[in-house]
């Protein structure tokens, strides 16, 4: 097994062959220090968000490219959460004694490729032990115009969804059957942060969030955050190929489910102007209501204690 | 048991109750929505550390208080050796089901007395589940003149110890042993991170580390990324009072290997002019040279995969 500064060689050259930097833009002084230095003339938006493996992933469903693919994805999606441009994140591992060294390789690949797809470059990490593989990432985001808050809605704006949703928990509710995923990008494994819309969005609107929980409980952040109502038209939520495809064979009742509660989507929904579908609207009031759904619906928003 | 909601709620108002801010300073936007907003004048030094139990605390052994204090500590301590003036960090943590929300309470509050007496602003965190506690932060810090870099050692510069060594490889060695730490701050359980140092010799000097892994190992950093030899004179290193009371009963060996191997000292070393103990000289060539040390000792710098 290599010792702890090999495996940071070793990731970091992985990381690189993949296309991805860690030196240039805003960061002055990459990985290798005791700090990195990054520079920016911005407001900088910050986000931290970890996966673990058996609750954010497992290793035994997913390669390791898409887990390291992942626990970038989940970070830029919250900077595009934000209308935040992606300049610069670290990582930090926590990685089981006796852990393949290949299927590091694998993770700093897929973090590599996405991280080069979006100019975010690895200004440094760090390696610990530990019982289970975790991946911590904080990204560091350039704030170009107005940040989308979720302090931000008022009464008269639309609704405005991009991106699917719904496929991630379809997803998974496959993955536990012990189906194979139809082919194609699966939303579960390879989420794609909508980093290019959150700055569109950013030019025109003012509020906005990333929907990781679930539709309806990230949307009752912003109602509760801005002091508003929030109506979701269940009906307007459009369904992907993607999720026909995986909803089909299951009722009505559980596809609602899956678009208005499913977890680990990653679309962004946008209150004011923006582009993309209006599946709803803000309302003096409070809280988030649905129009359209079948009752008895029980499933909630992903919370990691209940 | 509470939820994930709940748990944020809880953290924070423990974290405020014992003066930890989370908003002003750098930080104009702090936790609550998809990502913080920092914003500085400044480059920003950027580090990011894990703390796991079972591998640098254990709660067993520690408070939560002391857990909450060293993993904002160990961070802390990469600024100082940096030298930069702490601004800002996120806090991700890992949580296994079933985990007594006081013990939170205690960590928020350890974490919050520290943050609090160095200005440092909780500006955002992330919750989630997983087998073990792990508290991983991501610090910012503001650097206001020279950076202090691994790679600025030139030869003819001295070699100055900030703070003291080997005190928290000796308090290991007490608790395996089972025997209870003499009274007085731990080492282990509270380093203190030496910000102010650190930003002195920022003044004056521009090649430092922190030593966090063993005063050979660091220096091994410091040496191959500034292409020198680093000499360090193992008598000239100064033993603290609690080193002493520690260090008595055990064999001169043991205590000058704890001295020059020990880790989690969070101590600085700085080449060039800076206030401190010289304990050794940067030369032309390469490695690290230990003068005065006994035969025959085998304990090398912490590696979390050896």
């Amino acid at each position: 097994m290599t010792g702890e500064f090999e495996k940071i060689d070793r990731f970091l050259q992985a990381f690189r062959a993949a296309g991805g930097r860690t030196e240039g833009g805003a960061v002055l002084l990459g990985p290798g220090d005791d700090c990195a230095l990054v520079r920016s003339g911005r407001p900088l938006a910050v986000t931290t968000d970890a996966v673990v493996d058996g609750v954010h992933f497992r290793l035994d469903r997913a390669t390791p490219r898409q887990v390291g693919h992942k626990a970038l994805a989940v970070n830029l999606s919250d900077l595009a959460g934000m209308g935040a441009r992606p300049a610069a994140f670290t990582c930090a591992l926590t990685v089981p004694r006796g852990f393949d060294d290949a299927h590091l390789d694998g993770i700093a690949a897929g973090m590599g490729s996405l991280a080069a797809r979006f100019g975010c470059v690895l200004a440094g990490g760090n390696f610990s032990g530990g019982r289970e593989l975790a991946i911590t990432i904080t990204a560091l985001g350039e704030v170009e115009g107005t940040a989308l808050r979720r302090d931000a809605a008022r009464p008269g704006d639309p609704v405005v969804l991009v991106g699917a949703l719904g496929e991630a928990a379809a997803e998974l509710a496959w993955l536990e059957a012990g189906r194979a995923l139809p082919p194609g990008r699966s939303a579960q494994h390879e989420p794609e942060p909508l980093v290019e819309a959150g700055l569109r969005a950013a030019m025109t609107a003012r509020c906005g969030i990333d929907v990781s929980d679930g539709l309806v409980q990230d949307l009752g952040h912003v109602a509760k955050a801005s002091g508003v109502r929030v109506v979701v038209e269940l009906d307007r939520v459009p369904r992907s190929d993607r999720f026909r495809a995986l909803a089909s064979g299951f009722s009505e009742a559980q596809a609602a489910c899956w678009l208005r509660a499913g977890g680990e989507d990653y679309a962004l929904v946008v209150t004011g102007a923006a582009e993309g579908v209006v599946i709803g609207r803000v309302e003096a009031g409070a809280g988030v209501v649905v129009e359209g759904q079948p009752a008895g619906l029980a499933l909630e928003g992903f919370d990691h204690f209940r």
